[in-house]
């Protein structure tokens, strides 16, 4: 490849209160908020050294602007654009200076429709990871991955391996070895990107990894105490996918976050994809209440780089199945 | 009072399988087993000197044989067996050498019909609270409580505070004003005993106290390696009522026990009750998941301490509310 | 006995910079300040319902002006003040009023010359247990204990537990069997009071529960942060003596106060003391570094009940050890 | 570059009594044991999926025979040989076949006269990372780094650097900016191997990593609980650099492992080196006691390739400090 995507590297998300989710992200989850003015909020984890990982923008209806992934060096933007022409796929470049913090960057649509964002550059600010002073609620650390429903996990998988270089983890398949899911990576950590089979694109959510599982305990806590107990979506359980301990919550828009800790090192070139049925109880809930419905169900919409429009979903290929077998 | 009773101290439960209670209490949970026979598992915490503080007793059927209480002294048991017959309520003997590791026990039921026992002396035995080396699962530390479904639960409350010498650390309230559950304590905890409306007699389930919270969680993580990730019946969650970070399972036979921390020192005399209103969602679930049914509805039998036959139940005096507003 | 000694329920310390004690006590470790005025600090732990167990007030030198317990009844200050003045130790009652939230006190001097303050009432404030968002630093629960050095243990010994009514749940002895140090506690945990052979009486330190262990580690990385490393006198580690895991550290005027977990119940009447060996190197430090010299040289002075001058201190009657010995 | 190195893989240990060795890594730390003979124990840790990343052989003397290194290729493996030997340093084949569960690897001496190894393959194991009921001591995760002395840390971070291909996470200089100490990584951790100034080439400490903090807690109570208390050298406590959460044990034989939780990823290409000054007391011990001279003085031997004869040292080319600044 004459490319190299280094990870996941930010969220886009509107939201229709900057204050609340103010309360939410910075008070009761422990974000640090880097800056903001009157339409944006910059956030990012204690051990993030770059302006931010997680931009909320003031708008009228709270839907995923684009996910962003940090290349190796600014030549590979080219590279990508060359790459998304030829396979017809929509692109379009953001200036430096257009964006706050960021160099140019590359907006395309992928080959399922998700819209993302490629850059090499972003300011820099102080690392508060050795400011324990600062530390609160989840004691969030750090962007780990997005998780999105798209309609042909198969044709997203086959993109992202051949076209973009990402290496999977661990991956769900049906009885005849259809895949129903794949966590993918370009960071040695188990994801970047998970896609899953169903109605979309759709981002399911985005990851935060916590350095240690009582940070997740006391979140729950701290959310209670602040009044935001209905937040807590599912969990704290553990998945037998990826040995997540995790905690799904919703923030005052709606859009879901995953508190995350507890998967593995995968910079090995020889690790086996581990394959998990779709009908292992373990897969999902290695222990831990069951998924509500509004887990299967709800997720946040795309809009399209250019015209700002909702991205039209699709429904899945493969059937779906019982909600406690989804993902 | 002329006596004082000192704290809950032991639970007799009749299991159908001892191997698979041996594998689910000591190889899962960790508790220490300090002996056993053909028909017995005596099993105890890693902070306690004493013999047991549950005895597994092999039998057809899976009930409660009694709730153990421990007295200061060896004549307050004779206060006690007074206390009871002047009540008209059951008594019974049982002389020492009957019981492994006993001393004499006086055995009664409570003015609910709850089988109890008094007794002052057990065998001590190496305390195991510095051999980490043989900390396993949730790290079990010490008997805590036990929780009974009563009809009546101003009766039992009125029994225990005023003729028993408990006292009331928490309680819920109905509308009017009606006692709908009690926390009540001899040792400076939370409570050695719990009532709630409910059909009753009946044992909701027993608790152990665990010295801090991942114990709970690594818990979940080796139930689930071990194949029980079924028991697991609710939590880890926290209740507003005690503060306690909870875990309920279920035993192979269906017995109850929670696991459970968080709780705060109760010695002080002034220390208010603390009210909560049955309406308040925070009560039961501070933060975490919805009970199932299944806590609502499942308890385990208590049998008569003469005939050893099923003790009958009755409804509840207070109307029973939907599920998440019992307890 | 005609009185009942519940716990430990206060120190009060003065202090040379009321703005630099709060910036330790609150901003690091996490105490709540439930008021201030110009000369004074109320400080209390999470769990905590009453106005303060701490007082901190401003002098020209950091010395100790009582150690505070609390009675069952107001009647028992009478019975309390009738005991020593029989021994011929000094009285002095302080009415209500004069002292913030507090009810009449008696003050005394104890037969080691101690300023002790007995008291019955105080005001009660809104328990911060479940308001997580409020959680600091080391998470401060609730106050456990004070360690004091006393030329004569025995004879302190003997004070407090035919006297006093307070119970020995751990003790070192030497080799001719003079007890060396003891640990006696009126509410149910390992200690509300120590003593320790040493040049006295003096103040060793007074002592904070926390809920777990993960507080403590945290306080540490807290205490980094802020600039404050060289507080950190002693540990983490853990004593064999009631299996604490403990930090030592001096406060800006150099007074030492521990935090400290992991002890256990003592509910039982029958709890027979543990006796450790002077020798035995896993009394002191279980595990853990060395102290370091000032842990065992440096204590706190204590101020004459009615004077307010220092009060002078004995060599103790025991030889003293290495170091590495002493406690 | 035309070969890629993955990442430390394993270490080599010569040691005097297999079962002492056994007891101290499988018993008390919990290491995963794969298998063993009559001379060797083959150790890894729970997350890890390859046969071994320890290697105990039984030996006279206790010294280290070689570090390991993962390659992305088998052909990698020619591409090094030829470097090393453009270098005139010393390389040598061992065929697969030779070593238990290895392919070929390729020995040599580095700049410094380390014995290092290259190799691809590995056979593969069952991952132990979900068989939470076999978790014990630390919860040994992974090997993370080696620590190497050198006599001249400029002439190794050059080495590796330019020719090896690592990347500089944090460093060490003195005031006229010279490199003291150099933490270098090829995965995306802090380090896969470090180097610090001292007499050398000798082994500091090789690490593994924990995946939270209350495990190395539990480690050191388990160690005491076992007798092995005095195994602990240093911590627990902070380094700044890294931000590692650190315990030094020595083992049976003297060497010494580190056990270490919470570093950062280091995957952005543009993140810089962080300098920290010879002088400042963070950048060893962010809290904690000071190391003891052992730590400073006190490393294991490595053997050559060839000879098996014990590598002659040299004397560090900058100034010793005084021991708390070395590294």
């Amino acid at each position: 490849m004459t490319f190299s995507i280094i990870r996941v590297a930010r969220t886009v998300l509107h939201v229709t209160d900057l204050q609340a989710s103010r309360d939410f992200y910075v008070n009761a989850l422990g974000f640090i908020e880097t800056e903001h003015d009157e339409e944006h909020i910059y956030l990012r984890g204690l051990e993030e050294h770059v302006h931010h990982s997680l931009l909320l923008k003031k708008a009228d209806k709270p839907v995923v602007e684009v996910l962003g992934y940090k290349v190796e060096k600014e030549e590979h933007l080219t590279k990508l654009e060359a790459l998304f022409q030829s396979q017809g796929l929509k692109t379009k470049w953001v200036e430096k200076g257009k964006q706050r913090a960021m160099g140019r960057a590359l907006r395309v649509h992928d080959i399922s429709g998700i819209p993302l964002e490629f850059f090499c550059e972003m300011e820099t600010v102080e690392r508060m990871l050795q400011r324990y002073d600062l530390y609160r609620g989840a004691r969030i650390q750090r962007i780990d991955h997005v998780n999105c429903a798209v309609p042909d996990v198969q044709k997203a998988y086959d993109f992202y391996i051949d076209q973009l270089g990402f290496a999977c983890s661990e991956y769900t398949a049906t009885e005849d070895e259809k895949i129903w899911a794949a966590w993918l990576h370009r960071k040695p950590t188990v994801h970047d990107q998970a896609f899953m089979n169903g109605k979309g694109p759709k981002l399911h959510h985005f990851a935060y990894w916590l350095s240690e599982p009582m940070s997740l305990i006391h979140c729950c806590d701290v959310l209670a105490s602040m009044g935001y107990a209905d937040a807590i979506e599912r969990g704290p359980g553990r998945h037998g996918l990826s040995n997540a301990f995790f905690l799904y919550l919703r923030d005052p828009d709606g859009h879901r976050i995953e508190l995350y800790t507890g998967d593995y090192l995968t910079s090995d070139p020889d690790f086996k994809p581990i394959r998990w049925d779709l009908n292992d109880p373990r897969r999902q809930t290695f222990w831990g209440h069951k998924a509500p419905d509004s887990w299967f169900n709800e997720t946040s919409t795309f809009i399209d780089i250019e015209t700002g429009e909702e991205i039209a979903v699709h429904e899945p290929l493969l059937e779906q199945k019982k909600p406690e077998f989804i993902i």
